[in-house]
């Protein structure tokens, strides 16, 4: 395996440990065994646990900051940069949940220089969506509302779904991804395919 | 101090520990040096650390849940209702954080039992806020939607404010309350107060 793979798998092993039993509860050894590799062959590719995490939630950051860049370069409309950077987080999510729980839930462990650095992307993606939802308040096509209530109610919205959504049952993640974007993008007055109380609708 | 105020006092502590530092690195002789109790007056208290967590657990579903039901028996509106109860949800936050930090973030380190009693009150909980949706799609005033998916939506949106919102800044409590109000509604179909883009606002 090349260099860059290994380490792919490694963050990925690392991912779902940490995921599944918390930073602080998982040691060295184990990440090493579950990526099949020695101790020392572990420190070969990274400095500590804590670099891992910090890879782990970098990683993350930067896939989630350019599928939202991407959305907003291939439209035009705010509605349509919205909608498009919302099915980028959830397809971000779904490729890598392990990576989004650790990012959301552990972050905290992070020593605080990486932590600002992991803080500052947070805050880029914070700053690309708001200047949509400025864009569509300017454009009359949203209501005037709190662009960073707005912005935070939906990262809530999307980085909570792992608590509860299973994407094996009954809502199928399609679904999903239109119940979310209806939500939000209802919440903000934007005239929807058929918001109207008791419109025709996909079904409850 | 009466046995009931001592423990009150104890699991204010815990939570404020556990808030900040997380369950799994904060010790039983730290609680109790927070609390101002020696290791075995402690003890008198509670059976362990896990009890604590439990504790503090149950305490905030017992108030959260106490404060939905309150809000849907005073109102007879689904509107009205849902206004009430998120800010009752609000009410619990600001006055008890450390608590809804812990539940939110380290429920998971409860024995599976006692894991599956906080579940319970949960689910009891987004039945409450799910019957109050459905009323209002029966009765024409809320678009049809996913009541789960909105109801863990509005959950989402008010327990991630400890991660971002500072009620000293610039957006007081009255107003973060009817920003989250007007979203939550307004992505519901609900006629809000002024949803019109471009209407009157509480200004950005």
């Amino acid at each position: 395996m090349a260099r860059a793979a290994r380490e792919g798998a490694l963050l990925g092993s690392a991912a779902s440990l940490f995921a599944t039993r918390g930073f602080a509860a998982v040691s060295v050894r184990e990440v090493a065994a579950r990526a099949r590799l020695s101790k020392p062959g572990l420190y070969y590719h990274i400095r500590g646990k804590e670099d891992l995490l910090f890879r782990i939630c970098h990683y993350s950051m930067t896939g989630i900051l350019a599928g939202a860049r991407a959305a907003i370069r291939a439209h035009r409309e705010p509605v349509a940069r919205l909608r498009a950077a919302i099915r980028a987080h959830l397809d971000f999510h779904w490729r890598h949940p392990d990576n989004l729980v650790v990012l959301m839930g552990q972050r905290g462990s992070l020593s605080p220089e990486r932590r600002r650095r992991i803080v500052e992307m947070e805050r880029e993606y914070l700053d690309l969506i708001r200047a949509v939802i400025r864009d569509g308040q300017r454009r009359g096509v949203f209501r005037r509302a709190d662009p960073t209530v707005a912005a935070f109610s939906l990262f809530a919205m999307l980085n909570t779904l792992d608590g509860w959504y299973d994407a094996r049952g009954t809502l199928a993640p399609e679904r999903l991804l239109d119940e979310v974007e209806r939500l939000f993008l209802g919440g903000l007055g934007a005239p929807g395919r058929d918001r109207r109380a008791g419109a025709r609708s996909a079904g409850l």
